[in-house]
């Protein structure tokens, strides 16, 4: 960490500063220039809160040089992270496909859906049961009864499920749930993330539609900081200026975050484009940046398409994507 | 609403389509042009998914006329919404200044910041007890303890208080709080709106870093249909491109939430401009553009400065400002 | 075009406003509802100014159905145009490497590296010579002297070459440049899209960094409506609140912008990423999702690495991934 | 400057960086940490092409501590800059106000215009010759005509001209006209900030969609490196995810600017807001926020609205808004 003083600093106040951080087993490396003073922090500065520093009348401004995570930083643990699911394996070369309905509607439909993307290689299920809406006014998801319809479909096809928790109270429904996933919109519910961290179950982390990869990071970190290291990051698309999609994917985060982290990244590129056509370019191209897996929406009813999102593929569509995914993802590792 | 259908759309969709609106209680407009074909939805489509109609295979395209919100619609209540805190009038051409420390510290801090406040012509204390961080390594609030402590100060000066919820179970806690905050990281966290909808406390709802006006009315609407109209909007900084700033104050986000809403608008300067020489421009603006008050951060102990954010101002630099707010607001209205 | 009027709107600029709309040959379909009245124009609107109509007093809204540009798109022209550079077929299922260096510093240089990349595949040679730089105190490329140093370079490897004009001004050093690049920073410079529009030669015309597909293919229509249909899009990476990757490039562009348009769209992945090390991964990202080229930045001299972008592939990486570009192209299209 | 090194540097390359720098008569203070080893630059950085550095090898990352502007900094320049146009003075705790039509649409509307903004208060006249169009199919202005039209105006009633330039070869149609505008989206049209500093003509610079403080001020130091001072900022608005106002007008802009530059900063709410119903509370923001002056789109012609941006004002508006604005300013600096 770099602290620049401002010109003149009040000398008491810079020497109590100075005990401050000496105190947390930092040592300060100084620096004189012609107009500016540098001090350089050196040790484990993920503990000191870069907020407080810059606020001190002394300080002219701080930068970070070390990343403010340490379980989340590939740094401290070179080899990738593998996360075990019921026996499927996430991370570390494996490309895992999680297929399911936008909302689960009824047994029979997560059902078949979940026989069907089985049969195209998909290795977990994922399903809507608890729905995050912008509207009070929209569907909410079946909630209990959902996990309910997930389940029979898991004891139906052996396909470990993933679905997403909204707040904690909801826990004793997911007893038998094998990845809880976080939403874009809790990614900063921080009282979530460390509850959420006292399980031991894996965790789908999906980035906040306008967070960075550190702030990603970061609640990861959260999660891992109370005991629970298995974390699957997942890019889902951010907010910017285009209207075209619905959000846009940043396939960079794919190789960024696995550089950052030793962390598995998936990508969901259904909710980043959000239309229907988009979900196969989008998938290869996550594909050919390495990401670790790929979670995709499919629905089975085109007669009753009204509960499937615009950016649901059907089996069939599918099927074809998986045949591709797979034939990129041998290329790129020929 | 208004729905445009794609080229020779599926005609045994489109009548089950049309059913199902009409069953809704809403009627059809059909408009036909020469290559797309319009149909107007007319009634009450506050309570029609948006995302269901655009999934369907028969549709091009989407898009409301109508505000999706309706309790808080100033279409459908003319008249400003005034919130009553304890006596503490705010909206309907009220100016409320509210005023504390960004971290209770301690029972003397709060208190003689509360004290000081006071004096300047703040009516509400404000203070941070459970405290979003970024990092699970910085300081998270006194949390309880600090509650207790803002509760003392309320007694000695009388001021009602305002303090953020992080999650449902601290509810007990918030017992004596006179305003709940909704910080800005959990504006669509819905659940919790949901819950603090069925409260009867007032609640300062922020805006959250990339949402807009109308998701913020949304999540608004989340606790108005619990039943709880005691809704106060806060605009506290959106995040853009500028890295001066730690966000960007919209100030056109007051006449216009003031437009579309009855709801009063209070503007957050600190976490806006987040530094302390733009606390007063910042302030001076929000005024000038109408707010219904401001929500400003003091500390009050300049050798201790550690824990106050960069964006604090002294009480003496807070009771300067007051008289300036005042005056802007007398020229505004004059 | 849908026209939302106002309730209870003027009725005589009501008839004003029609017979303007009819004047221009463009029909008019009402259809009333309980509150609001809707005008769908029907016919030629791309002739219409959406802001003119939307300034009136009577009108509550107004909605584009109808894409603003003619020329760029696909509904009038279903075949992909193939943009022919001296014998280098750009589009139609073609996969084109253009690549050379950041900037053009010296005859030896900039030889050097297009036999390199011609070796490996590369069917263009990039280089600049007129560099946009935010400070006027950092270099801004050899000017006419690197046009001279590109075009011995492409005397000697037959290589087409591509570089930018930053002001018509320099028109006259580009007679025997073979492709015009109009940089992201001057993808609204109306003027010269529009003198640039009146040349016979094909335009690489990069997105702005905060603009959307609209827009761009806007600014294609500028060159095109002066009668050069030669128009090549490039997708170079967007600004987002991300600040590990210079820019964050928007994969669905591709998809996106060839379904609106049968304009080829090519990618910058060395500027999208701003780092050597996402070159590859956002390269082959891009490939997978079906762009019909890149455009590489590459550097022969670590020794004197000083002028060469911290994005620039040596010629070796750049070899092994165009080999790797290949695999993904020939997996996806197999 | 601070550049940050890669552990274990490559000996050779450091030493040639380090002579390098210390050609430029800038001196290095190193500072060896655990991990890390950081360079400190001391001396004249802005001549350090920050790109250069971060490129190299043994370079992990590279910060600025000074701002990379000269002439445009406070630092060098305590004093307020005030530009003085035909005895108008803009800056130095002046307030300006300048108002006009959007566009020019004929001699007698632009004559009226000016009569009814100078009765009012406003000192300058503005008004759009050259129009920047996102469509070509858009009316693009008078140009060279509607000069002539504003300069008639001026005649009338003395009021000093602002209208923008589009491109260099225009310049020959500006000699009499007093302010030449440089438009949002030719902020980084570095050839025309060149050029234009050639002239010794006022020049009012306007804030790019999405351009950062920095960057708005790296494109006034091009204009003064050429050796012209006179330079007005001008906040017009920023893109953001809102879609209720056209733009998101930056208000701390304001402030923040006038700290880091000793020019004038204005503001132009009509553009910010892209509605006429903000026009005066943005401008009353603006005001209170401590602007130089405002530039304000007034129209007249309520039957003829349709050459008239949604944003503009009618005269009888501008004159109320005039005088709450001198209000406001009178509160601010009582």
């Amino acid at each position: 960490m770099i602290v620049i003083l401002k010109e003149n600093p009040d000398l008491k106040q810079l020497e109590s500063f100075k005990s401050w951080v000496t105190e947390k087993g930092i040592s300060i490396h100084e620096s004189q220039g012609t107009t500016e003073r540098i001090l350089g922090l050196v040790g484990d500065t993920t503990q000191i809160d870069i907020d407080l520093i810059s606020a001190l009348d002394i300080v002219a401004d701080v930068r970070r040089i070390q990343e403010p995570y340490k379980n989340a930083n590939r740094k401290f643990h070179p080899n990738d992270s593998i996360i075990d699911v019921n026996g499927v394996k996430i991370g570390g070369g494996n490309m895992t496909l999680i297929a399911g309905p936008c909302s689960v509607e009824s047994r029979e439909q997560v059902c078949e859906i979940a026989e069907a993307v089985k049969k195209s290689g998909a290795t977990l299920l994922r399903g809507g049961a608890f729905k995050p809406r912008t509207s009070p006014y929209s569907f909410q998801g079946l909630r209990a009864e959902g996990i309910e319809f997930l389940l029979e479909a898991k004891k139906a096809t052996g396909l470990p499920i993933v679905t997403e928790i909204m707040d904690i109270s909801q826990l004793d429904c997911f007893t038998d749930v094998d990845v809880i996933q976080i939403g874009a919109r809790n990614m900063q519910n921080f009282e979530l993330l460390r509850q959420i961290g006292r399980t031991n179950k894996p965790i789908l982390l999906k980035r906040g539609l306008s967070a960075t990869y550190e702030e990603l990071l970061m609640s990861a970190e959260y999660i891992m900081a109370e005991g629970n290291n298995q974390v699957i990051l997942c890019e889902r698309g951010i907010r910017t200026f285009e209207t075209y999609t619905r959000n846009t994917m940043d396939v960079a985060a794919v190789p960024a975050l696995k550089k950052l982290s030793h962390l598995p990244v998936i990508v969901d590129p259904s909710h980043s484009g959000g239309r229907y056509d988009l979900v196969e370019p989008l998938s290869l191209a996550a594909t050919a940046a390495g990401c670790d897996g790929l979670i995709i929406e499919v629905h089975n009813d085109p007669e009753h398409a009204l509960c499937d999102g615009p950016q649901s593929l059907r089996p069939e569509a599918f099927d074809a994507l998986a045949k591709k995914v797979s034939r990129v993802h041998a290329a790129v590792n020929a």
